[in-house]
C-alpha cells in the first residue's frame, strides 16, 4: 500500500513517474483482491480495467473530463485512484463505499450506473450540454463490448453524430460479455467491425490498443483528444487479470461472494440448501424433457440465472440474446404466438428494461410468456441500481398478468408448474441466494391460481392475520412471537399470488374466522368475531405493491379491518451489509411490525 | 369497389389477373381514404403501403407464412384484402376494426403491434419455433426505416444471425420517420448503408425495389423466398402516395382527424380553445427565451408533442432522437447532469418504452429531468396500445418524482413552471386533443408542490369529496349534480398532484369539514361532521394509481373514510368511438359514480 498511501487526487496519479506505475497497477489489484475477498463483488471485470483506469486519469483531467464507465461495475480502480483508497475497506458495507459509481459519493462520478448500455447516452447529454455553453473539457465514456450491444448504447449511437466535439468512447474489449459473447455486434466488434461500425456513425477510430499497456493507452487517448470529433478507442483487456483463478474461469469470478485470496475458494451451500436459481433451473430442465415447446431464455444471464444446464442440455432450445432485455421479451411472445412455452428468466431489477415489450407484445396479446424473476427483493450488497423492488408493482398493473412469489423451493417447482400451465402471461418472483431444499416434497401438482394459504394459527379467533409474500417464514415467525410477547395472537398466511390476490381468504378471515358467508352488513356489530389488523410484509416497495392490493380487497369490507402494509418505503435504498441492516434502517423489523399492529388493534 | 368485393381470402388476391392490379390498388386507396377521412386514423404511411400488401399476398401464403407489420399503423390495406372489406367502414369504431393488427381480430394477424420496433423480435421467435418443429412457411416482418432504428430493432438484428431459415425482412423506406429522418442509421439505410449493415449481421440483402410496382416486389419476394437464410428487401415507398394533400406534406397527414376528401380540409380547433400540446409548445418557447438551461427532446413526435416551433426557434437547444425513447430519457439524464433543464416530450404510451431509463439514470440521481407526458388517458380511436393509462401507477412507485395533472391549459402552465423550479425529477401528464383556453390567466407563479385546489362544495359540511386528477370538470361536474339528485351534498377538489398526493387536506376534510387539526381518535365519535366517503376518478388504471395513493392516506384515520375509487379497469381496453363508449362499457359514468357513493355512505 506505500503507493496507493501516496494517492490522494488523481493529479497524484497524473504526476507519478511512469516507472512507478507498474507497481501501482500492482498494488491496486492487490487491493481490489483484499477487499473483493472480504466483501465480495465485481472482481474479474475489476481487474481488467486496472491500467485503464490509471491511463484515463493521466490523459485526462477529471471531473473537468467527465468520465464514464457503462454500468460502472469496472471502476474499483477508479475509485480507489480518486481519493476513495482510505475508505476503500468499506465497499459494499453498510454507510460505506458503493460497489458501482455513484453522484453522490464523488465528485469524480459524473454518471452513475449499474444498468447496461446507458453511458454513451448520457455521455451525449453530458457533452451536448457543454458544446452549448462553450465549456472545455472531454467528455469519456467507457463501454464494454457486451453492453454496446444493448439497446440503448445502439440508439446513442445512431444520435451521436455531428453534436458532441469532444466525446471519447473506449470501447473495453474484453472478449466476452459476462458470459460468453452473443450476436452478431460482438462477433463484428471483436473481428475489426467496431472500426467501420463507428466510422459510418461519424467516429474517428483508433486501436486496438493493448489495455494492459498504460503509456500506449495515454497516447492513443491523447490522441484522441486532439482530435476534432467524436473517436472510437478499442482496448483489449482481460477479465481476472492479475488473479490466477478469475483469468481461466472469469464467468463465475464476474460477481462473485467472498472467497479465499490465496486458493480462490469460495463458500459452497450448505447441506441441505439449495440456490433459487439451481433450483429453477433444474425444474426447467425436467419440464423440459417432458415438453417440447418449453424454450429458455437469458439476457446475458446464463449462470446467474440457472440456466448453464439447460443451455448445455437443450441448446435448441435455448437462447442467450446478450443484454438486450427489451429483445429477450419481445422474442419470448413470438415464440409464444408460435405456440412455444418461453421462459425468460431475468433479474427483477432488469426486467425494468423490458416492462413494455412484456405488456406490449406478451399480456396485451394474452400470450403465455413466463417470467421467470430472480435476484427479487433487495440486493444489500449491490444497492440502489440492483435492488429488485419495483417488480410486484410494476406488474400488478398489467391486466391478466398471474404473479407468484415462493415461500420454499418446492413451492417454487409448484408455481413454475402452475405458470407453464396458464394461457396466458405469468411472472414467478424469488430472491438471491439460497434457501432449505424441500424440494424433494414436491407433489408434482400445480397449484390453484389465487388461493393463498393459511399456515398455522395461535388461537382459534385471533385478532391479527399476518400475510406475507415470498420466504418470509423467519420474518413472519419473529412478527408472531413478538405479538404474542404482547399477548395478541395471529393466523399466518402464505400469500403466493401477488396478483390476483386470495380476495375470498381476505373476506372470509375479515368476517368471521374463515366463513366467507358470514362477509354480510348484519355482521359489522360483532366485527371482533374476525381479523381486525391484518398485516401484510413483501420484500419490494410498498407503493403500488401486494399490500396495496389486499387494503384495496378490504377497503369496502363491512367489518372495516385495518390494513397494515410494510414493504421498502419511498425512496432509493443504498447498499448494505445485509438486509437487516436495511430493515433497521428503514424501522420494518419483525418488532416494529408487531408494535404496529398492536397500535392498529388499539384504535 | 367492383374488385374489392371480390376479395374475399388472400387467395382471391393471389389468383388475380395482373391486369387487374392496378385497378385494386385504386380501389384500395380510395376506401383507405374514404374510412380515413370518416374515422380519422393512419393515412399517409397506409396509403404508401397498397402495392406492397398486395404483392405480400401474391408472393406469400398467409397465414401459413407469417407476415409482421412493425407499429402496424400501415396495415390498412393488408385488412381490406384479408376478408375485411366488409366490415372497413367500422374502423376504430366502438365494436369495429381496429386501427392496427389484432391477433383476436384475424388469424392473417399473427403478431399486433402499436409501438415500434418489435416486428423483427418477433419474426425471430416465430421463425424460431417454426425451425424447431420443421415447420414449413416463411416469417416476413414488414419494418419501416424509422422503426429499424429503434433499440429493439437493432438488439434483434444483432440477434438475427443463425438462427432463422426462412426469415424477410421488408425495409419499407419511406424516406422519412413520423417526421423528418433523424440519426446515422436512418442516412445510412438510406445511402445504401443498409445492404451493407445488413450484410454485416448474415442477411442476404435485395433491392431497392419500387415499393409501388407489384410485379417489381413479387419477384423480389420470390426470390428471398428461395435463398436458404434470412433476406433484407429493401422497398421504397411514398408515404400518402395517392392523396395529394398528404403526399405534399405526409407529416400531418401520418395520423389524421376526420376531413374532406374532396378538398382535404380538416376540422379546427374551436375558437377560444387550444390543444394541450400547443399550449405547451407555446410554454416551453416562453420558458427558453428566459432560462437558457431549458432542452427540449422528442422521440420521433416533433409534431404531436407540440414542439416544431421550438424546434424551428431553438434548434441549438432541441433534438428528435427518432424513435428512440430510452435513449431520450438517458440523454435527458446526461443533459440534467451537465447542468441543463431538459424536458423530455413523449406519448404517455411510448414512456413505457422509457420506464427504466427515467428512474435508474434521472430519479436515482435526483436529477431534474421533466417528463412531458402527452396523449395520457385513453386515446379511443388508437385502442390498447395507445391508451397512455399506465403512466400515473408507473410514476407513483418511483421514489422523488413529482406528478402533476393540469385541469385547465393555464393550470398546465402553472405546473411546467413548478416542475422547472424542482431540483428533482417530475412529470406532467395531459390527454389528446384541445381545452378551453384560459391561459391568459396565467399569473406566472408556482404551484405548492403537494397541494391539491378546493373548488367549490355544494354545502358547509358535505359527506362526500370529489376528487378528480386532469382536464375533469365535466366528468366531476356530473357526479355532483347526479349526487345532489340523490339528496347528497359534496365537495369538489382539483387533486393537481398524484405524487405527493394531497394528505394533509385528504385528512382535513375527513376529520371535520377542513380542521387538519381535528383529526385525533376523540373526533372519532362525531365522524360524520367530516367527509365520510372520498370518491376519486382518474384517467388511467384503478390499480396503483391515484386513486390507491388516497386510499393508503386514509386508511389508518381514524374517523374511517370510505374511499371509492375510480379509473379504468385491469384489463386492456379496446379501441372505440369515444371516451363516453368506454365509460359506459366499464361501467363508470358519472351516475355509476353517484350510485357507488351513495351506497357507501348508506353502510
Amino acid at each position: 500500500m506505500s503507493l496507493l498511501a501516496e494517492i490522494g487526487t488523481p493529479h497524484d496519479v497524473a504526476s507519478l513517474a511512469p516507472d512507478r506505475l507498474a507497481d501501482l497497477a500492482a498494488e491496486v489489484r492487490a487491493e481490489i483482491v483484499r477487499v473483493t475477498s472480504l466483501r465480495g463483488g465485481h472482481l474479474a471485470s475489476n481487474l481488467g480495467t486496472v491500467e485503464l483506469c490509471i491511463a484515463l486519469l493521466r490523459a485526462f483531467e477529471p471531473p473537468r473530463d467527465a468520465v464514464l464507465f457503462d454500468v460502472s461495475h469496472q471502476a474499483y480502480a477508479w475509485k480507489l485512484l480518486t481519493g476513495r483508497a482510505g475508505a476503500f475497506g468499506t465497499l459494499r458495507t453498510t454507510g460505506g463505499l458503493s460497489g458501482f459509481l455513484r453522484r453522490a459519493e464523488s465528485p469524480y462520478d459524473v454518471f452513475g450506473a449499474g444498468h447496461a448500455g446507458t453511458a454513451l447516452s448520457a455521455a451525449l447529454g453530458i457533452a451536448t450540454a457543454r458544446d452549448l455553453r462553450g465549456e472545455p473539457g472531454a467528455v469519456v465514456a467507457v463501454v464494454g463490448d457486451a453492453s454496446m450491444a444493448n439497446g440503448v448504447s445502439l440508439e446513442a449511437l445512431d444520435n451521436a453524430p455531428g453534436a458532441p466535439r469532444r466525446l471519447v468512447v473506449v470501447l473495453n474489449d474484453n472478449g466476452m460479455s459476462i458470459g460468453a459473447p452473443t450476436g452478431a455486434l460482438s462477433r463484428a466488434l471483436r473481428s475489426g467491425g467496431a472500426e467501420a461500425a463507428f466510422a459510418r456513425f461519424g467516429f474517428r477510430t483508433a486501436g486496438p490498443v493493448d489495455g494492459h499497456d498504460v503509456s500506449a493507452l495515454v497516447a492513443a487517448f491523447e490522441e484522441a483528444k486532439r482530435a476534432g470529433g467524436p473517436v472510437l478507442v478499442r482496448v483489449s483487456t482481460r477479465k481476472g487479470r492479475g488473479f490466477a483463478p478469475a483469468e481461466r474461469d472469469p464467468e463465475p469470478w464476474h460477481s462473485t461472494g467472498p472467497f479465499d485470496p490465496a486458493t480462490g475458494r469460495r463458500a459452497t451451500v450448505p447441506a441441505g440448501f439449495v440456490r433459487w436459481s439451481d433450483a429453477f433451473g433444474a425444474f426447467l430442465c425436467e419440464e423440459a424433457a417432458r415438453d417440447p415447446r418449453i424454450f429458455a431464455i437469458t439476457a446475458g444471464m446464463a449462470d446467474g440465472t440457472g440456466l448453464s444446464g439447460f443451455a448445455k442440455s437443450r441448446p435448441e432450445r435455448f437462447r442467450d440474446v446478450g443484454i438486450c432485455e427489451a429483445h429477450e421479451l419481445t422474442f419470448a411472445a413470438g415464440l409464444a404466438a408460435a405456440g412455444m412455452r418461453p421462459v425468460a428468466a431475468v433479474y427483477s431489477t432488469f426486467f425494468q428494461r423490458a416492462w413494455d415489450n412484456f405488456v406490449h407484445d406478451a399480456a396485451l396479446q394474452g400470450l403465455p410468456v413466463l417470467l421467470a424473476l430472480d435476484r427479487a427483493g433487495v440486493v444489500p450488497g449491490d444497492g440502489a441500481t440492483h435492488h429488485g423492488v419495483f417488480d410486484v408493482a410494476l406488474l400488478r398493473g398489467v391486466p391478466g398478468v398471474v404473479v407468484m412469489a415462493p415461500r420454499t423451493p418446492c413451492e417454487m417447482r409448484r408455481m413454475l408448474r402452475t405458470a407453464l400451465g396458464l394461457s396466458g402471461p405469468s411472472g414467478v418472483r424469488w430472491p438471491r441466494g439460497a434457501a432449505r431444499d424441500d424440494t424433494a416434497s414436491d407433489d408434482g401438482t400445480a397449484l390453484p391460481v389465487g388461493r393463498a394459504a393459511e399456515l398455522s394459527r395461535t388461537e382459534e379467533r385471533p385478532p391479527a392475520a399476518i400475510w406475507t409474500l415470498g420466504p418470509e417464514d423467519a420474518y413472519a415467525d419473529a412478527v408472531r412471537d413478538a405479538l404474542l410477547a404482547l399477548g395478541v395472537g395471529s393466523v399466518r398466511v402464505d400469500a403466493r399470488f401477488a396478483k390476483p390476490v386470495d380476495a375470498a381468504l381476505l373476506r372470509a378471515q375479515a368476517a368471521a374466522g374463515g366463513n366467507p358467508f358470514a362477509a354480510t352488513p348484519a355482521l359489522e356489530a360483532q366485527a371482533d368475531a374476525g381479523v381486525r389488523v391484518f398485516f401484510t410484509w413483501e420484500d419490494g416497495i410498498r407503493t403500488g405493491g401486494f399490500g396495496d392490493a389486499v387494503r384495496d380487497v378490504l377497503s369496502g369490507h363491512p367489518s372495516r379491518p385495518r390494513v397494515v402494509s410494510f414493504g421498502w418505503p419511498d425512496e432509493f435504498l443504498p447498499h448494505a451489509s445485509s438486509r437487516a441492516d436495511l430493515l433497521r434502517a428503514c424501522g420494518l423489523e419483525p418488532a416494529a411490525a408487531a408494535a404496529a399492529i398492536r397500535n392498529a388493534l388499539e384504535r
